[in-house]
């Protein structure tokens, strides 16, 4: 069976807020107890981090004391732009120079302490975008989006950078929107260490099946870091995996395999108004339920059902995995 | 030419947050400062209001002072059950009978303050609703949502009563989710106090042509309130009036004049990266305008297209007022 | 175990087409063979039919006749005013008195045909919306909306009319969209033999939870009728039931239990590109199958659960009737 | 003022159907007829034309007569694999080899016509895509699409070829389902005579901006062609241009002007309840109408207001192109 190592990104066990209720429907956490509850997930091997939020009160070194302390390694190290007021109206693609040059700075220094804890970089650029018609120069934007992730990424060749597209939230819409616009950034930015993070969610939301996004980016070399979580389709909900499009996400793991993923899973999700450690802990039994079910697809039998291309075909190959029968 | 009150939702000229930025991407406003920011909008006569949090810190006679200070009245009281995370589960629904009576007397305390300063109360039950299959019981949220709006109505017949309905958010399904909806809660509570304040963007969000909930709601008098903002029709983007919808924001306002509304007209938007007093500037500004395009609307030439049920015909008989041809 | 009688809309079983494919993705098929197909899917015991489409080559008693046959039943008769070119604008709000009246008598020779075969009436007025903002005039489409079906329903108290609302398709707005918006038609209408047929794809495109829309209907003793196929949320993709959201039609199923549901459930599905047959015969397999599902949730254990209002302890509960843990 | 020449596809000159009225809106029309419509509206100097649909009883030769009489060109021949049932499980993608290379002779046939009627070809791959989770292997998929496009691009490196991508419909997804894949196409492709065809509404269905995605494009030298049409954002209404979001119509066409676009604007629009040449009359004169709003615009002073980000000064720079003040 194949086993992937889970991580869990930190936002998951901390605090949540939304604009109605932004004192939160919980109490502030520090970074030292969302490690404490990361740690009492069973099933969690790893967390992702945030550059530089989650790095105020502590340094590079006390981080991976503490991460050691709690049985954790960091998976990936992301990049805050988009907790910044200063950003609110773009980061890598802000036309103000200076702001511009201080979000590619706070990538370097993503990339400086990626290279020191052993993980990739991920970019999910929240501030670039656009609310309104009009309000952008389309141009530039592409323009400096390609640039500014080229520079971060010439930091260091060895430090992978995985692009997070996302449709839109916080942005109306934002610039790397879809698994094709995040390709053809890879192409246009054309380096080794510039490949992809893909979201459940957020493919589901780019109105995408998982598991196709999945394949494209395996067959470009270019699956960096994939998360896990679920959704309505029209929003980046967030929520537990496997709550909602079971079916997806079996299939989204199945080709996890097909296609030998070898680097982490993770989660992230915003459960904002449960428990963080028993949401993630629900995830993680989720996530292992399915890859069972996904394991118990035999693979001949379906491959021979695709070559028909017929729907009733594949799903007589694929149902009993849940329908015992 | 119809001319309407106009009021703003507090809420738009305070601080704005999201679940990515809760710390705002501007600085905290004081309720003293939203208004005097209020009273710098030309063309707001009045402000909606929330109670109890608008009234933390003053008395309502101190916010009648203030009010008449910025020579604005309140417009209508909202009812924020949303903002407390002990609802976080729900508040008119919770099924901790301790919590439900809680929100009740809210909402009582709404309608008190709603008659002293004059105006109706808005009930959008933000919190009542749930995130994921199986997690209430349907039966018992209609119980207790028709139930708790019951009771507040019956608090005071000479206050009316404005349901707000919206698809989702802060909830993934909000229980009152549609015209449909809201129109059958007020039939089961069956007072004549009760009625709806109609969204336009949350009537997109619902996918319903605005202007046709407005007529639904008018046919049975219960057209309470309305709001004005724009969106991308999947999400409550509380963008500026007629920046993205213009056409159905112009026949939303010629269905207020054909159904002869006399109530307020009022902005819920949410600028979240803009001047607050610019964004309710050109909110009024906006409406102004397409005031001009709808009245420039001849409805005889439009009734009569419309007799034919042809889209060209109707096309025909008002494009000119955009297109000048 | 709970039991349904289920049903087919014929429609399941013949030649299907599209607009860029309209002459069909297979052969056209008579009712007669239709029928064939329809009794050879093992678990189906009756179907839908269309009035008048349907009977244009049968009468009424060789219908019954051939039913017979087939060991089949008439469960549902509904009304075709989509399908006639010359109601492209409306068949029961059409502005022209004339095509209205031959709607309302079509509809009438349903009534009357729907009594001979001991069934109900179904009522999806497709042809009734409008595609362009101010095409219509929505006061008067909700005017005769309204008393066309308050006609329909009188020609014979003792016919079950059951409405069935869409959001869209074939027009870009339909009149009742909604789950609210039929039951206030049936509120408006006033009469016992009005009530609802939910689709659950139906259901998911106006974004509703099907089981939050069957507990609304239920309550108010409304639901007449249940259809059963899967969607991707945003159309009416009319899938297999349980191929793309599992948990949503589980649910769906248990709260049919929990209601007392004791009609028919249908098959209400367009297999463009699949044997028909076969298709049907999915959808019955996937149907049982998932009803056991929703038998293996401990209804006490779930209401329990849904008493905290906690997604966890409520996914707890019912999680395990697929991952068997 | 930048001047376009117009054409109309013919397809939005002849008879429409859909599922539920397969037999049509309006009578059957010839090549002869729809070619007659098409020269009857003021503007239309062009029409896009369907290999081998459109030449089922007229040579290549007879239908540059046709078009001569009619003082029309060919701008534009898309290749029709989505009106035949063989390929209802896929053209390019299917994986019987013989149906595959059937729909590649197709298209070779396409690039023929096109050399000697001076156009550029269209691919619209509606019939490669899939409606069920694990209905098709993704990694054959993209393989397939791919190869298939090169083997057709390569068959006349003179004739451009333009893929015009869709999220879905006929299928539930289609394989080139965004521009960013379509960017991608063409890159893995990697032959100059490879671009993309921009339809309006296509590019809403994908939740892109219209504006931004044509930039993108105009970025990499692949904006090959542009349809006009509008829409309600989740589905491919095909509706008359500017009659539902007049902005974004607004801005897609000054970015035109602004990106220096020269070759055709293209109407692909589906009136299905209107007068074919009534419904393209108005698409042009809306066009025209929108295009001078769009040439209102002060370039200068949207790019200043641009570089500000801020939604408020933006919308100041362009909002009284239409509300006159």
């Amino acid at each position: 069976m194949a086993t992937y190592r889970i991580s869990a990104g930190l936002w998951c066990l901390g605090q949540t807020a939304d604009r109605f209720c932004p004192t939160g429907y919980s109490d502030a956490a520090s970074v030292q107890e969302m490690l404490r509850r990361a740690g009492e997930v069973r099933g969690i091997e790893g967390v992702e981090l945030h550059w530089d939020t989650d790095f105020t009160e502590l340094s590079i070194a006390e981080m991976r004391d503490l991460l050691k302390e709690r049985k954790l390694v960091c998976s990936n190290m992301n990049v805050n732009t988009f907790g910044y007021r200063k950003w609110k109206h773009g980061a890598f693609t802000n036309r103000d120079p200076r702001l511009r040059r201080e979000a590619i700075e706070l990538a370097t220094g993503a990339v400086a302490a990626a290279r020191e804890l052993g993980c990739s970089v991920g970019l999910w650029l929240g501030a670039d975008g656009f609310d309104y018609p009009f309000q952008v120069d389309y141009r530039k934007q592409w323009e400096l989006t390609i640039e500014g992730i080229r520079t971060v990424a010439q930091v260091d060749p060895t430090v992978d950078i995985g692009i997070e597209y996302k449709l839109k939230e916080p942005r109306n819409h934002m610039q790397i929107g879809s698994v094709g616009k995040a390709l053809y950034v890879c192409h246009e930015v054309g380096l080794e260490n510039v490949g992809v993070a893909l979201d459940f969610g957020h493919a589901l939301m780019s109105r995408e099946d998982p598991a196709d996004s999945l394949c494209l980016l395996a067959r470009s070399g270019k699956l960096f870091n994939v998360h896990f979580n679920d959704a309505y389709r029209e929003w980046d909900d967030d929520l537990v995996p496997g709550t909602i499009n079971l079916w997806e996400t079996v299939e989204y793991l199945y080709y996890l395999k097909v296609t030998d993923y070898r680097r982490w899973i993770g989660l992230d999700m915003f459960p904002f108004r449960e428990d963080p450690v028993e949401a993630c802990q629900l995830a993680v039994d989720n996530i292992k339920a399915m890859l069972r079910l996904a394991e118990a697809i035999d693979q001949k039998v379906l491959e021979k059902a695709q070559k028909t291309m017929d729907a009733i075909a594949t799903q007589r190959a694929v149902r009993g995995v849940v329908f015992r029968e």
